[in-house]
């Protein structure tokens, strides 16, 4: 059973097998067409701080809905959902510190919680794919290899960290295009941020990605960088809000938005 | 003397002028090129309140920079500007009502003020007349005609309202060509929100904005409206905070920003 097994679910379907512990798998191909997006949760206190980090980086932060505080369910984008169930695997964050992996945050809720869902690279994956452009992670079957850069984000109040990156070994002569149709969706990251030399923004071994899994380049492709929504769990990690919550890296929420409507042309 | 004989001078030259009492008209024209910006500006207890709204209304309310509370430089958009004198001509707001139309804000000021810079429909006014597009009101030289519609802005917290559309007569032949020059600019307002019929949006007579002046449409042109940057200042008549300041429409912050990096492709 994996996450493709689901790609003709809708949104609400997906939800409900993981709202009942049915399925605990990372989601890449599930109600395929939807938007997939990442999670954070941070107290209303470092609320404004978030969102003011977010405007400042919207590249790695693109976000898509916010939660009134102490209410899980995401109204623009899932009417209906809960952000405490409806995600395979959480991350429990203290002090900086990743405390804890559940299933889901039904213990640990509080009313002074705010919930950020923000872009993900699946829905541009979606548009790499449907050019003709191949994305290795997903013909083999793994995870998208994520660096730490040393590209600072914009800080925002008590919020700093660096840009963390998600990486596709593109075909020389397909790098233009994959520019142009990740570019249509500024909503997801957009653009690449850097194509070519990982060096230059600090990658020391293109092998060995800090998340993720590391995939081959082959002789006549080219590394292509991308703002990755795991750039705000590097800046918990740097800036140690007191708690927090995210998702785990692969295991998103499933939103009912349609991929194509982030889409600016 | 009129914006349009500054279009030469650096966005550092305007803001100087403006600062000295120098120059105290509408905005449009001047450091052509660079962004102009609307201006609201909330106590910091309304400030969260503010980014959520925007979040949800990204179309009439596209944020380019939040200042720090109590500090009045735009370090995103316009290093070494100072909000409270370079612009020429303010509104200041209490409990909803404009109380007082001041060229600079020094006496108002407090530590607990934030700012926020929204994009302008002058930057894709710009697009329009590169694509070879006519914009009537810049060809009679008046100002932009708005209208509040009865399209209801997603609310936030204590923040609600209708969203506010400026109107540009366009020829037929040449609509598809001003939805994709504007669409490509979703950071300042992009494509439009209506096409055709006033009415659908809940504007009863065409020649009478709510702001701005009318302009006449000529028999091959159809109106097509675009979401304003004024919309915050309708939320704040609806929504009553206890102070607030904004720019007067029309007089904007020039930005050190160019125009073409907002353009998306």
């Amino acid at each position: 059973m994996k996450g493709a097994d689901f790609c003709s679910c809708t949104p609400q379907e997906v939800r409900e097998l993981i709202r009942q512990g049915k399925y605990n798998l990372p989601t890449p191909g599930m109600a395929k067409g939807h938007v997939q997006a990442n999670l954070v949760i941070l107290p209303k206190d470092w609320a404004y701080d978030f969102l003011v980090f977010a405007q400042r980086n919207p590249k790695p932060c693109p976000v898509l809905d916010v939660t009134e505080p102490g209410d899980p369910e995401p109204k623009m984008i899932a009417p209906g959902a809960d952000i405490r169930t409806d995600i395979p695997k959480y991350k429990v964050w203290i002090d900086g510190l990743c405390v804890d992996e559940p299933t889901d945050i039904i213990k640990y809720w509080r009313d002074d919680l705010v919930g950020f869902l923000l872009g993900c690279s699946f829905t541009f994956e979606s548009a790499l794919l449907g050019a003709g452009i191949p994305v290795r992670h997903i013909e083999i079957g793994s995870n998208v290899p994520m660096y730490v850069t040393n590209i600072q984000c914009k800080s925002a109040g008590r919020l700093s960290g660096p840009m963390v990156v998600s990486m596709r070994p593109i075909p020389y002569t397909q790098v233009p295009k994959a520019v142009l149709s990740t570019g249509r969706f500024p909503a997801v990251h957009g653009a690449p941020v850097h194509i070519g030399n990982p060096a230059a923004i600090g990658i020391k071994d293109i092998h060995s990605p800090e998340f993720g899994d590391a995939v081959p380049i082959y002789d006549n492709e080219v590394p292509v960088f991308w703002a990755c929504g795991v750039t705000p769990q590097a800046a918990l990690m740097v800036s140690k809000p007191p708690f927090a919550i995210t998702h785990a890296p692969g295991y998103m929420f499933v939103a009912d938005s349609l991929d194509s409507s982030y889409a600016v042309f």
